[in-house]
């Protein structure tokens, strides 16, 4: 089969073994996979990850032991525990040490043809869905899982630190909670659909004087952010962190002490919840997107995704 | 009046300028006070500070507006908001801009014969608290903080990192919980109240192989105790700080971001609780003093308080 393939690089192979499927999983052939920030970061060697990449996808089930899904559109969360640890057993699956990680740890991913994954981490795709918008379910659960972690009300000021990808979908979800919300971003040219929904949006030089919000989500990707959100979020606020990257940063552990502020590592979220925002549209991604390329020229998507003011890239094997 | 001072160093006065109440202040004259980290990393350099430290204390109000607290014996909050800024008009007047803190930052300390506190700050101590207890309200009401941040429930493994004067207060209030604890300290010397208690502490080496808590405290008090509290807290599971010292950390934030920790800096707390929690007798404190000293052994006792195994060091002007 065609795939994706990172080691030392990533080139296209137009004859990869096609998966096989062991106890519970499904055979998926993707329909649409989507290019995040991970899968650039997989190639500056975040995860040490060799193999097909890519985790964010829309396909068709074409083998399970449930014949009820086989046919079936779906989407996928993409971290596979052991369902044996002390971890998977105190309902935390996403956090199993021994988990498998769908293109990011251990396991093939989504920019190839075909791939696996087990039957319980699929979710059938209502038919109000296109599979445009499909191809967001995995960032827009991402971006859902900050108000599971933590309560946003209608009266906080909230800032998000990013206007990629990521930092986009997360101002759309948190301006559903009626917070008074600011996005600091880079690149105006990223901002159409923002300021479409009335999202406050600037450059952060751009900020008034001494402003600080309750709560600051730091999505701008870079090892920097940390420090530049830090010194946005006020006294007893909460920092949300949504970036991975490959180094160490210095911080300032005191002044979180002083002024007992909330660093919060938020990761994978909830499917039921991003799909329910999708089918309502109360969530929009179809802007969103700036290209769509075929897999063999998955490398040409690659670059584009990391081009500056590019928002989300597809890959239609 | 006889005043401990730090300028460039410590030393005794016996001449320090006896100070003068501003509006809606209480001068109140020191019965006892005592000596925490947070004075010795004054010496080291934290905070930048100058003039007379200390910040624990029992003491009688001599001189105030308010007639009725004349000649009471009170404990007192130790930070002193402005009263007119955005911070304070939404009640985080711990957390006011423009604050003074009473023998940290621009105010002078209890470690002298007399000092001054806005009356709003006074708490009366009962009478059935001794000045021994009373003088650890603030320290108490501190390790209180946490549970007013983060709710710890009696399944919890919780984890306590250091067996200092504070660790040893946070493990008592943390222990009022029924929470699963275990407090990790380097001196057996000093662990004699947490056995009575039926608390139990052991070395590092001598944990469990794998063992991790849903809750980490760390009072460890050095830079090098984040890491290794970050290595005991097990994914989604919080990281409190309270700690503060006078460098910036190395942190792996990706970590945090892929095992969903919440990192809570923690700092002063409710002193109504801490005098319910000393007048019920629920957490004991006077197996902690290691020694009292008169103000013009200040120095001596300083050291006394740096040294190994050694908990509270009291001085009585």
């Amino acid at each position: 089969m065609q795939a994706l393939v990172i080691d030392d690089g990533i080139y296209f192979d137009g004859g990869y073994a096609k998966p096989e499927i062991k106890p519970g999983e499904a055979l998926i052939k993707t329909t649409l996979a989507g290019i995040c920030a991970t899968d650039l970061g997989l190639l500056q060697g975040y995860a040490s990850f060799s193999g097909v990449p890519g985790h964010e996808f829309v396909g068709i089930v074409v083998e399970a032991d449930n014949k009820k899904i086989i046919g079936q559109r779906v989407v996928g969360e993409i971290n596979c525990p052991c369902n044996s640890c002390a971890v998977c057993h105190r309902g935390d699956y996403n956090h199993c040490p021994n988990r498998e990680a769908l293109g990011i740890r251990h396991k093939n991913g989504v920019f190839a043809q075909y791939f696996t994954l087990p039957q319980a981490n699929l979710h059938i795709v209502p038919s109000s869905i296109s599979d445009k918008q499909a191809v967001f379910t995995e960032p827009l659960a991402a971006a859902l899982e900050i108000i599971e972690q933590i309560h946003i009300a209608p009266k906080d000021p909230v800032l998000v630190l990013g206007d990629g990808r990521l930092g986009i979908l997360i101002a759309q979800v948190l301006a559903l909670t009626g917070c008074d919300l600011v996005v600091v971003g880079r690149h105006p040219s990223k901002w159409g659909l923002l300021l479409n929904k009335s999202i406050k949006v600037c450059l952060a030089e751009d900020l008034e004087e001494g402003y600080s919000a309750k709560v600051v989500v730091d999505c701008s990707g870079s090892s920097q952010g940390f420090n530049q959100a830090r010194k946005l979020v006020r006294a007893r606020g909460s920092l949300v962190l949504k970036s991975t990257f490959n180094s160490d940063s210095l911080v300032d552990l005191s002044s979180l002490v002083v002024d007992e502020i909330s660093v919060i590592g938020s990761r994978c979220g909830p499917f039921g919840a991003a799909l329910r925002l999708l089918a309502s549209g109360l969530v929009e991604v179809e802007d969103m997107i700036c290209g769509e390329f075929p897999l063999e020229k998955g490398v040409e998507a690659m670059k584009k995704a990391k081009e500056k003011g590019v928002l989300k890239v597809l890959l239609r094997p």
